[in-house]
């Protein structure tokens, strides 16, 4: 099984990630990591720490040659920002002039509870660890579950289809025809708008609100339609609570900084209509094979894959912190206070959508290990494709 | 840490149930599951089953003298229609008379997916533990962390928001008022109702939506509104992606058969508004102690428990068994057919809610006891408190 | 992967157990289990327990016409003595005549720290709990992975190399012989002897100690000699140091009750030898196949099998409750006294071995599906057998 | 609960540690890591490879002014080889010079396995990442948690009682003596020896053993006696098979590179000797309180501390690498060769004993954890100190 730590605040020295459990023989360049960092680091409404950063990774064991080799595949990014933080954030020794604290928790963030879980008389090493860079280390380690998976035919694409009240009112078939050439094609075309939607004047719509909130001190949430194409039937398992597919895709979206609903297909939509409208009858094709017309399950039956597209959907809230502040009180004095102001972003759901697409990737992968074993990806492969034929 | 392991067929001689790790000295009576068992049971529109059975745990060890002493906790629920399964379910022996294969899946079912993982020639296996009666073992198990959480103060209760078209247009200001007295008390109000709804213009018209459904052979799905009271400040944490509570809870809710969405708060409203409308502002109170006038995050920020009431919103498709069959077809002969009929039930949303309040206890549960330990409840109680004081 | 759990008391109404994660397809009937358990009733030095209780597992869920079908399998083994406890035991309610509380610790049980850590103020629920009693279940749990192993050609069998000072002094070529025919003729050879003893003077002088422990009201301990045939080369791994097989091979044998000492091979041995005399040298066999004439490293290196026979060393201390009591003192009066007296026996050696063999069967039963997957036995067994004629 | 992972090969750029669970408050200078690295790198024995690394960590995160703050712990140690090695191990291209494969195994090395479980065509992969080099990176891990034991006051220590012949004949009375004065003490003590033994004729004995084992091309191994003072009753529980405190450390301690054997106190001579000769009887001091005038039980009685010290006994078998090499054979050409000679040493069993000590950190500091709880030491400290005090 795959399993990952990410570690580093977002002003120390770097995030450094260990990603272990990573069959042999699997084909790995720095660049199938970059390449999602510099997607995540994409999207209209961005604030200036996306100027100052340009996220690479140096990785730093597992891979010779050019291949994984069953050890573990650690990297780091460097905060190139950590030169200015040497005095705020020093690591060993009391800072050569003082640093004030922060005080005053800002409303949507871990700044109340962190300080009073970890018994701090400031707020920031709560915003350090909280804030979303993390998902640098994430999107990075997560990566690599992405190639294997990529390597096995199995692939992750997502678009934005609501950035505050521009929000798609139907299903968008435009998305469900790219995803006949699969995940990746779908990707590929979100990424070409800036705010990786899929219909224009949508995109328009959802820009004006961005400069709308950016000039009001506002904020903007939105959803993220995720995909994956070319996963096999069965992976998951209805045999135990704790073995379905659905509740540790959930768990992994969930683990997102701001996301706070998920859904597989359009569940709440879903849970108010009949059962006549929402589950996908069989056919049988030409070639006597069974079919779905309809996808409303989202790839999901019994906690297992059906062999459908997977389809997630991500609610990802407001950013917290606001440039109007809102109100907030002071630890110290007790007493009201407009909320603290760090650095931010108007709106990260493009960067959401590429977190998204991140974080499910070791949860396939090892559902797949679970199914198909493997200590090399030639190994899982052949497996993987015996189990297929097998099935058609 | 609390651990629980479900076993049991739906027409198999028992469910059991172990649940490892709870803490001794926790006073315990069958009761304390057997209630939860019976509201599980409740519900207009349940099917016939509910009448065959009426399930009782059989605590099987870890208590002596009406108290918990730290070993684990085992119980069975007999299932009394085994009788009459005997031969279809012969554990040991080929059938004395032939029993018809099941093979034909139905849509919205595992039917299709653990036929084929499972490599099975029978859909029989998968229908009897996919089904929704292994949750009775679950209820008992998650009962006893509720339990133990209910005698440190903390408080599990639901409602049902919708049953098909018959949903709550606007949240529920009547329900935020129960909250104050404790969950406990809103759960009892709701069990008032046949299908656990607060308002009873919706709760007629979700009684008259499940009569037409049921007179054509169809189902509903709805929304569970959950919510926990008393918890403290904390727990859960940012440090690292897998011990975020919400995505902890997220996933136990996922796990629940036919459970689709899920949302902390209204998460997928949140997500289309501004960032000044959805974060909740702090104010000092009379006596100096922070507050909230809204909670719109739902009890979680960053990750994190913030002293507020958590909310959670969850979404359960309709009953994938139909009356009126779908469209399916034969697995031995390939051939177009209609959907197999399985003894089901039209609506199941009320018994959700309570399987919902059960499954997020352990997960809670759990976050008590990392952060603040205890082999016995006293131990955890007092530790609590002093944590609960110092907040103050 | 396969996860167990067990529980009940020594003297409750029964142990109850839960297997999850056990492939379909897999032929088993209680006689598996039960073939086991009784093995483990015998033993030449027993007490009066083994004769009240004949333990029979009863299967409750997980199997149907004689095959796994991927589902948890559950079992309970009744406790016969439970009928003379339900007043000491009783579960629920205070205790109808007054019970004794036990108040004076027996050196070398649990009963000193287990009433300090659960904060009780009677030992009685800690021997309930401690006891060996809980073997039956986890000798149950295991002999479920052991059936799985036996058909992939994998095979368990243990004997007994000392009780007391009853002792092999070389290492024993007639075992080595024996184990070309596998693992389990060495089982069956070992269970002929009342002490499970290959060499007829070395039973006879242990037999003989028994005998003298026995009136001495003594006891002993001994060691166990445990070997798995038929393992393919490269389960485990040295990439992680929580990946190495020998350690997950030591915590299952040292998880075992009165069992402080754990060696592959004879570590301790050749710890003091020159690595000259200690490490296995290949050559090449007629076919050309490498191959080593000593298995001084007992089947590991690099904590990885490496196709020699699996060869594990037990030291189970003299069991702790001597009717001849040892030295304790009372915990209410806080004043010396003789150690509390329990129904034991006085060499449980035998027995050790039929545990050692089970407790090891999960480990490897998750190295084979870490390394080939497979919901079903006959997946597992076809991927096993291509990858061991690959490496021939 | 503390969970970490290590990374890097043995000739790369660097090995990587990340440290998750580690509470909030600690104080943590990067010598608290390098002290331990250091005494990692010493011993009479030692090969050139220990004269080119000194070892250094770089704390990458998690510490602030000198404290930690809850979030994960990560470090870098620089190989300074890896500038020799940018070829061979070139990561990412194909060498720009032929670099030859290594096709002979050396027995007792993971080689044999490791080349064929990964389908490698060259072993250098595998030797890599199953050289001791790792514990460098484990070293520095464990280190976190013994700083946070050391300032619970718990101290670890160990010395050499075997290295080769040269062995202890009897329990060394000198050491239990040190012991009163704290495990560090002890293991100050043994640090003055080149051997890290207690007794001055032993350790000349050890040194000229070594002389010649070098002379010869010969190699060692030994026994190391490690020891815990200052850990409360009740870590650990009797509970659950998997909750035995023994089984961890043991499993730990198997974890290490040519670790094959582990004991808690002496368990393989008490095996073989009376009950009534190993159990620690209790009696009760001047002030009432229980005590205890042996130890053979090691600390741990029912799978948990007992509130004496805790003993382990570690076997070490001698290095694999011989530089008067071994039969073995050609994984190409499948014709006998003698062992490939890779840079090695003669003895490391010094090493082995810090290396032990690190390794059972987390499991102790994770004991405290589940018993006591706490997201900063403060809280851990006061409550751990609460229940000593009860206990008294």
């Amino acid at each position: 099984m795959i399993r990952y730590l990410t570690s580093g605040e977002s002003h120390g020295p770097s995030l450094v990630a260990i990603v272990e459990g990573v069959p042999a023989g699997l084909a790995l360049h720095p660049d199938d990591l970059n390449i999602h960092l510099q997607r995540r680091q994409q999207g209209y409404g961005r604030g200036n720490r996306m100027k100052i950063e340009s996220d690479k990774a140096e990785i730093l064991s597992g891979v010779r040659f050019g291949y994984t080799i069953g050890s573990p595949i650690s990297f780091a990014i460097k905060n190139k920002d950590w030169a200015n933080w040497t005095n705020k954030m020093n690591q060993f020794e009391n800072p050569s002039e003082p640093v004030a604290t922060i005080d005053i928790p800002r409303p949507g963030h871990a700044d109340f509870s962190g300080r009073i879980k970890y018994g701090f008389n400031d707020i920031r090493p709560v915003i350090e660890r909280s804030s979303a860079r993390e998902t640098a280390a994430r999107v990075g380690a997560c990566s690599i579950s992405r190639k294997f998976l990529h390597d096995l035919g199995i692939e992750i694409g997502s678009y934005v289809s609501a950035i505050g009240q521009a929000f798609e009112t139907e299903p968008n078939h435009h998305a469900v025809k790219i995803l006949e050439k699969g995940a990746e094609t779908l990707m590929h075309e979100a990424d070409e708008s800036p705010v990786r939607m899929l219909n224009k004047d949508l995109e328009k719509q959802a820009m004006e609100l961005i400069d709308t909130a950016k000039k009001a001190g506002d904020t903007l949430g939105g959803i993220v339609e995720v995909f994956v194409t070319g996963l096999p039937i069965g992976l998951g398992s209805y045999v135990q609570y704790d073995r379905r597919l659905g509740a540790d895709l959930g768990a992994a979206i969930l683990s997102i900084q701001a996301v706070k609903g998920f859904e597989i297909g359009h569940a709440f939509k879903n849970a108010v209509s009949f059962g006549s409208e929402v589950h996908d009858e069989f056919y049988l094709d030409k070639n006597g094979n069974p079919q779905r017309k309809t996808n409303r399950a989202g790839g999901l039956e019994g906690g297992m894959t059906n062999g459908e597209t997977l389809h997630l959907r991500v609610a990802m809230k407001p950013i917290a912190t606001l440039m109007s502040p809102l109100s907030s009180f002071d630890f110290k004095t007790m007493s009201p206070a407009a909320s603290h102001i760090e650095r931010s972003d108007t709106c990260a759901v493009p960067a959401c959508g590429v977190i998204a697409e991140s974080v499910i990737a070791p949860v396939l992968a090892n559902a797949i290990l679970e199914k198909f074993g493997g200590d090399t990806i030639n190994e899982t492969k052949l497996r993987l494709d015996n189990y297929t034929q097998k099935g058609k």
